[in-house]
């Protein structure tokens, strides 16, 4: 079983307009909602792969029985502990052209009790683990080492992890010694100070230096995720760059896909080359797919037949 | 008691930006939510006003949870009719310079077994009743008789109705005979095709003779509500014209603000100035609240000392 930690999950409500009449009021055409949050795109995902997963981390009020409603009825297996506080929502406009206007509130409080509650649950789904991913931001009120207790019981146990976040968190996390740490680009810039991309695309000399940086503070591996340009990995068995062919789309998402692949690989034991293979091909078909967390099975096995695949000096 | 009606309650969700980032993602400073819909603010204001009332209507999912959960921290008593179908959501957007976007979902879909069992619970709830408020607007799959077959369920129990809707759901419920409706401007012109305000505002001949078909057509009298101009009334014991002095601030909700006072004069009993005279007060502290469903009662106490009264051939 793969444990996925969602800390943060929000309902994600989407309303479609024909045009927005700003300073006025709109009746939207279509209203979509679901259970959101980097965590929740991942377990989705892995869920759609047939994994064996469970979707834990914190909910509550109306809008945390929501997310659980919304999972229940896509079948992904949760299990979350309850909070006072509400949890957040995403509020998302879509006109007829396309254009995309988003207002995301800031996710709850949570109480030490809270989360000591969650620690124990996290520590009983432990024993079914094959590897853990810890994913997305932090809500308030709990510490920037939050990420790195996690990986420090799930280490404990023997368990692995894969871990997707940025800033503060990512900087702890990494220097616990995580199986792999997934940044893009910009957050591997702004955790290293380094300037990754010019005009021309991804640096991969410059990338590679940020990722050993990270690697010398701990996290064995780093796939860095350079949007279009693919996948960079640099591991203790050397360096891969994975590039799926050209698609259009809508990249929201695509990174929760590369992460769902690569712990799917974590679990199974899989090479670094079959694993990064399917993280590409996956987030290639991720972006080819309106809705985070959803994919064609199509558009997968086409995009894992047209990986192009690098190692060390052919990079 | 007053029982009030709410067929199509609404979460209402608002979000403040500083400035809104068409096109991007904005993180809101400030989020509200609370229970709205006119029937809603209607009650809030009577209990506001410590009259015993019941609000009544039909709720779904966690939308509906919302919304219940949300009274019962305002206190004020609430019996809804589950349906199946998800509660409507408003969502509002203000900018720092107080500019208001809305975007407003429809209706649920209401079956005929829920509404059947609704006419229990609103049976049950008339043999209390002093008075009924129904207010707003119908969801879907309710025919537009919907409220014309409530005022006929309370006048067989002897209880005094005042209706606030509009358009065809108006229409067939002024037929039926309500004690009172309360059209605003554009809701009246729009039933009777009539003309009736000009660039200097409200021409009270023909509102007059807009409120006379209504009546011809089964109300027993009409409380046109004209903004700033305040309410004209039209009874079978004559016409009266209440005008509030001037007040700035935010008109939503004022209307339901008015229909709460009416609804307290006609379940005491009061006489027709001292009802208008309440009713223009109140909608005027309304007025200057943001809040719709809200006012405060030193502004009630002084636009109640400054509500100018015609009669007759006054106006």
């Amino acid at each position: 079983m793969i444990v996925v930690v969602c800390l943060n999950p929000a309902l994600d409500i989407t309303h479609h307009v024909p045009a927005v009449r700003w300073a006025g009021v709109n009746r939207p055409t279509a209203v979509h909602e679901r259970p959101g949050g980097k965590g929740v795109n991942v377990a989705r995902t892995l869920h759609a792969l047939g994994a064996q997963v469970l979707l834990t981390g914190l909910t509550g009020g109306v809008t945390g029985a929501g997310i659980e409603a919304g999972l229940g009825r896509l079948g992904v297996p949760a299990r979350f502990t309850p909070i006072a506080a509400e949890t957040r929502r995403t509020f998302t406009v879509v006109d007829g052209d396309g254009v995309v206007t988003a207002f995301n509130e800031a996710g709850p409080e949570v109480t030490a009790p809270e989360f000591a509650e969650f620690m124990g649950l996290f520590d009983r789904a432990l024993s079914e683990a094959l590897a853990v991913v810890l994913s997305g931001s932090l809500p308030a009120g709990l510490a920037a080492s939050t990420y790195a207790a996690l990986i420090e019981a799930a280490t404990a146990a023997g368990v692995p992890v894969l871990l997707d976040t940025h800033g503060e968190a990512l900087r702890r996390g990494a220097a616990a010694g995580p199986a792999i740490v997934k940044p893009n680009l910009d957050e591997l810039a702004g955790l290293t100070g380094r300037a990754l991309a010019s005009a021309e695309g991804p640096d991969l000399t410059a990338v590679t230096a940020a990722a050993d940086q990270l690697r010398a503070s701990g996290a064995q591996a780093v796939v860095a995720s350079l949007g279009p340009a693919g996948l960079l990995a640099v591991t203790g068995s050397g360096r891969w760059l994975a590039r799926p062919a050209p698609v259009t789309g809508n990249a929201t998402g695509a990174g929760d896909a590369v992460v769902a692949a690569l712990a799917r690989g974590l679990a199974l034991g899989h090479p670094w080359d079959e694993r990064l293979r399917h993280a590409a091909a996956l987030g290639a078909a991720a972006v080819a797919t309106p809705v985070a967390g959803e994919f064609s099975p199509a558009d997968y096995a086409n995009a894992l037949s047209s990986v192009a695949l690098q190692r060390d000096e052919e990079i």
